[in-house]
């Protein structure tokens, strides 16, 4: 049966040009046309074979990830490959390692926060893997807290050195990848201590093993943290411990671009913004929704195939079952999923157009759009990752009992992705941060001061908002872009005024801010979700190219929406921002788009361009051929290697053959 | 540091009786003895270490599970205990293994389908652990819908055997736990044919394995699936694959007790009523619900306690950071799962009740009280495993960064855990049971007809509970039994009303059923909190002693029902029952209840009682001496062995010494 499309009815329903939605999806044709070349070039290549994973010990994991890594490095020099293959090779390889730290973390920090001199010193040296580094930022004992970090950098004017410590068992250094076993060297954050003053947090390079031999530097204590979650998962990285005794560097070895220490110990400030630092920060967090979206699609391509495939009850005359993509309970799950992954799509590639935006302003001395794209970032980060996490979990209960199968895909896909939730801003004190925004805004609408920003400017027009009430009539009145925005914005602009308003009820802000902490998120999310919505309708008011592309990326957009009206319908409601009334029609509307969407729900995921050695996935499999891959990829196990299990004659045989004499059973 | 007790101060602000609520929790003083003093028993002895699970490839792990079967099945006929400490031997043993289907399906499916003839010749067997058996019914192509299945069992009357067989690929049986490499024997479901007619899928004994050397028997293609979700996980369990080429069985292998074949190869049905089995599935399910609180409760105590050693931001003038455990966003996404926990532990105490009660029932041949049964079991079972998997998954995001690593025990909880949502019904599928369930008892309300069982009579106040309207005027009115289950009862009677309503415009109600199966699900949750609510209070309204402990359940109690409030708020205002107002009256009392219970959290999960061994959890260690423990593991990864990795003069020196001609980069 090899060859055969099992899905071929499915992909000769679809109503569009998939050609054309993967160059949307890809964002460009370039995009589309880099990463279609780079995942192939890899899917064919039998050295990045990557379905062996689950069923390696850790030191074979690790060794196997170092391979692929030279082999990548190899390939990406020989082919002399730009920055961007280079990057897209990396991804499509799809497994953790020490160098997605290198490059994406250790070298944005030197470029960020080093001189020029810095960086003519050290960014050559990792560009070419001369050093290999990592970003030594959170400790045992402090995470989300960076001020709360406690390993020290006292400055010794005598020998003009930095002395980097680690005071307490607490500070030692702890998860950063790359560490564990493989980093040369490692930007690391610790407390500035000169003429006896703490200057709060800077970042140093520090080399912390031997380039002749690896073996750690003197005074440094490192190693690996151990197992984590999934059984390839993240354990491919080598995720770190790092503990210093006394270790000494140079003093131009702290990063100074925006605080310096002179010869004499003098802690200045440069001439360069703080707020620069930001701006990275910006870059990183569009990254993880980019990152969110890729995440959140796969999950949603393999669902979506072997729900087409899979068929239960339903049989007629002993004719072939249903197709669980058939049921409405499903759709109701995963359609709103596929949505999503779009919707994070498109409002990625509107933060980056932001973080452009922004940078530029930054080098022309305007913060003022900064503290508005602090808050985008800080919270579509958190909505899409959190959403995303949940979303191929939910994607994985849609396969059934298969999706618990490794040979799916969807375990190592789940293991990998939910650390996205935590690391680079923790998702409920992300929330709180706009939060903090939101309630600024909103306390300076009495004197007049409109919010800047585009995304946040509704709350400008309060009195509408406050008094918005939807004028949905009939199901198909919510297929309007105006009146989905409309009760999104007033229904976040309420919440925020609301808790406002319950605020100032305290004599202490702060304490009101800690116990209505629980309200302020909810506004938090409920204003992010103006965001994505909005986004996804000004992608649709683009030039949009392709048969019938349009109309379902309409279709999704409202699926999205509306999923979300039902989703938070108590927000909705409470704040009269619709009747119980008009949210049935919105469920009545999301089931007819549901019912349009289903014909090409294939088509769909098929846009995302994934290869099947990217996607990893027997249940996703481009061509539906599932069952028959899942019985063979089965007698692959270990376990099938004998009949006969070993442990049989110890533990087994003499059970069967023992005659009881004392049980009681 | 040892033997010092981190959480003391925590134990000290506890308001009561924590020995008190170990009872209460346990169900009654001779369980809490029993659990007490067996997983004392198992916790003490090394023979049952379990920390090492996500560190050993497949093979061993198999072999380490057959080693603990196998000891523990020692200990339990040397010691002689009892069936009871048997199986409470195996729970605290906590770790999936081939014993578990023996026992727990096997067998059950031998005394509930097989007749005394069949009993008296198949369970001593079973009992003194000469045979095991697994319980082989899912298929490759089929789960939820039995019916489907596709494997035969053909009579041929000539040799007076059936004749079982797999006809197609999909027909392989797959997922049954034990089968993959230990089972010798198997209760099998297959479509039985005799005369040239399918009389529909029934039960047989198959034995797949060899006696005397375990190798399976002709025409019998056995092994193991592979890999699953998690580490460790589910991976120490063998779950099979098993193909029949016309196997041979004797006719008395049937499961006769319901239906049988004569020598004659006629079927016919025994004076045995079918509804039997159901009572089966009554008791089966009562187990997940009682494991669903187990489960979630493991969580809920790593978290809890993790939460109050953990620190995080809020240090003033230079003391210790406020401890997590603090935050009111930490409180509102923990408190409601530890209220879960013991409100799902006191449903399923009352499930047994009904088990006990439906059993008696149908042996006086009442089956009317059947039908509540079922939906109670099904919608429970499918309430309490969702709730419980997210539950495990929240409380691993409630522990920052640390609860991605195993040694935090909740990757390996979740693993484990999350099938359960699948098994024994598919959660959606089930609730959809229990719609159906709704749907018949308010279209026979018009004709007068009162719903049998107590828990569902509530609907038939009908007219009550559709002019029903919250009287809550202040927060604490919502600390009253009455305003609480008032509102629940009245939610789910609308909700039930309104899918009836709208179903009857479908001209045929099978496909309206399936057009409106989302609010169907909706309907069906409403009605199943409705009883874990109304079992809550039932529960403080009887005799509980010990001071202090009935309000912590009080509270618990509360914080149970109306944070369900705040998460379904759409519904309980769609319906009328609520206006947005009193939703935020509940709020604030929620709020003031997290502030109750705080103070008692760390004492509250004491009274689970659970043993750091049975925990597994450096995080939710007893003595909450969590940083120095997690660091000292860390070392203990196989990485660790040597400084230098395995790999590093392959992959990185290489790197580290090239020098770079061509690349672009």
């Amino acid at each position: 049966m090899e060859g055969i499309d099992h899905l071929a009815h499915e992909r000769n329903t679809a109503q569009f040009n998939v050609d054309d939605m993967k160059i949307v999806w890809a964002g460009s044709r370039h995009a589309f046309q880099l990463t279609d070349r780079i995942s192939k070039f890899v899917a064919r290549d039998p050295a990045f074979r990557k379905d062996n994973r689950a069923s390696l010990v850790r030191k074979d994991l690790l060794k196997n990830t170092l391979r692929k890594a030279a082999y990548a490095w190899k390939q990406i020099t020989e082919l002399r490959l730009t920055e961007e293959e280079a990057l897209s090779l990396r991804y499509f390889v799809d497994e953790p390692a020490y160098a997605d730290l290198h490059w994406g973390m250790f070298i944005p920090a030197i470029k960020g926060q080093g001189t020029d001199e810095q960086q003519k010193k050290w960014l050559p040296l990792a560009y070419k893997m001369q050093i290999i580094g990592c970003y030594a930022q959170t400790e045992l004992g402090h995470g989300s807290n960076i001020q709360g970090l406690e390993t020290t950098a006292s400055f010794d004017s005598k020998t003009d050195e930095f002395v980097v410590h680690s005071p307490t068992l607490t500070s030692s250094k702890w998860w950063p990848g790359g560490l564990g076993k493989v980093a040369t060297h490692a930007v690391v954050y610790a407390r500035l201590i000169t003429d006896g003053q703490d200057y709060g947090v800077n970042g140093f390079i520090v080399q912390i093993r031997s380039l002749e031999d690896h073996t750690p530097l003197p005074g440094i204590t490192v190693g690996d943290i151990g197992m984590k979650f999934g059984n390839g998962g993240y354990n491919s990285m080598d995720n770190g411990v790092l503990v210093f005794d006394h270790v000494r560097i140079p003093r131009d070895q702290m990063l100074m671009r925006v605080s310096q220490v002179t010869r004499e110990g003098k802690y200045v400030q440069s001439d360069v913004p703080r707020q620069l630092v930001y701006g990275t920060m910006v870059f990183i967090r569009q990254t993880i929704v980019f990152d969110a979206s890729s995440a959140l699609s796969r999950a949603v391509c393999i669902a979506t195939r072997y729900s087409a495939v899979r068929r239960q009850f339903g049989s007629q005359n002993g004719g072939p079952e249903t197709q669980v993509i058939d049921y409405k309970t499903q759709q109701s799950r995963l359609f709103p999923l596929l949505a999503s992954a779009y919707a994070f799509r498109f409002v990625s590639e509107w933060l980056k157009w932001l973080y452009t935006d922004v940078t530029q302003r930054l080098q022309a001395g305007d913060y003022t759009t900064l503290p508005e794209a602090h808050a985008c970032t800080a919270g579509l980060k958190s909505l899409t990752t959190t959403a995303s996490a949940d979303g191929i979990e939910e994607c994985r209960k849609l396969c059934g009992g298969h999706g618990y199968l490794c040979s799916s895909g969807l375990p190592e896909l789940f293991a990998i992705y939910v650390p996205a939730c935590t690391y680079e801003g923790d998702n409920i004190v992300l929330l709180l941060q706009v939060a903090r925004f939101l309630m600024k805004t909103v306390s300076q609408l009495p004197s007049g001061k409109k919010p800047v920003g585009t995304t946040i400017a509704y709350i400008g027009c309060i009195e509408k908002q406050l008094q918005f009430k939807s004028d949905v009539q009939k199901a198909e009145d919510w297929l309007k872009p105006s009146a989905v925005l409309g009760v999104f914005e007033a229904r976040s602009a309420k919440m925020s005024v609301a808790c406002a308003k319950n605020l100032i009820k305290f004599s202490n802000q702060e304490e009101g801010f800690a116990e209505l902490s629980v309200d302020l998120v909810e506004a938090a999310i409920a204003h992010c979700q103006v965001i994505t919505v909005s986004k996804f309708i000004e992608k649709l008011e683009s030039e949009i190219v392709g048969d019938g592309v349009k109309q379902q990326l309409e279709a999704l957009c409202y699926i999205y929406a509306l999923s979300l009206v039902h989703n938070h319908k108590g927000d909705f409601l409470a704040t009269g921002c619709l009747t119980p009334n008009q949210a049935d029609l919105a469920n009545e509307q999301l089931r007819s788009l549901y019912s349009q969407v289903r014909p090409n729900a294939v088509a769909l995921v098929d846009a995302f361009n994934y290869t099947d050695h990217f996607l990893g996935s027997i249940l996703g499999r481009y061509d539906g051929n599932v069952y028959p891959k899942l019985y063979e990829e089965a007698w692959k196990d270990p376990l099938n290697d004998t009949v006969v299990p070993d442990g049989y004659h110890e533990y087994i045989r003499p059970l069967l053959k023992q005659r009881l004499q004392f049980a009681r059973l």
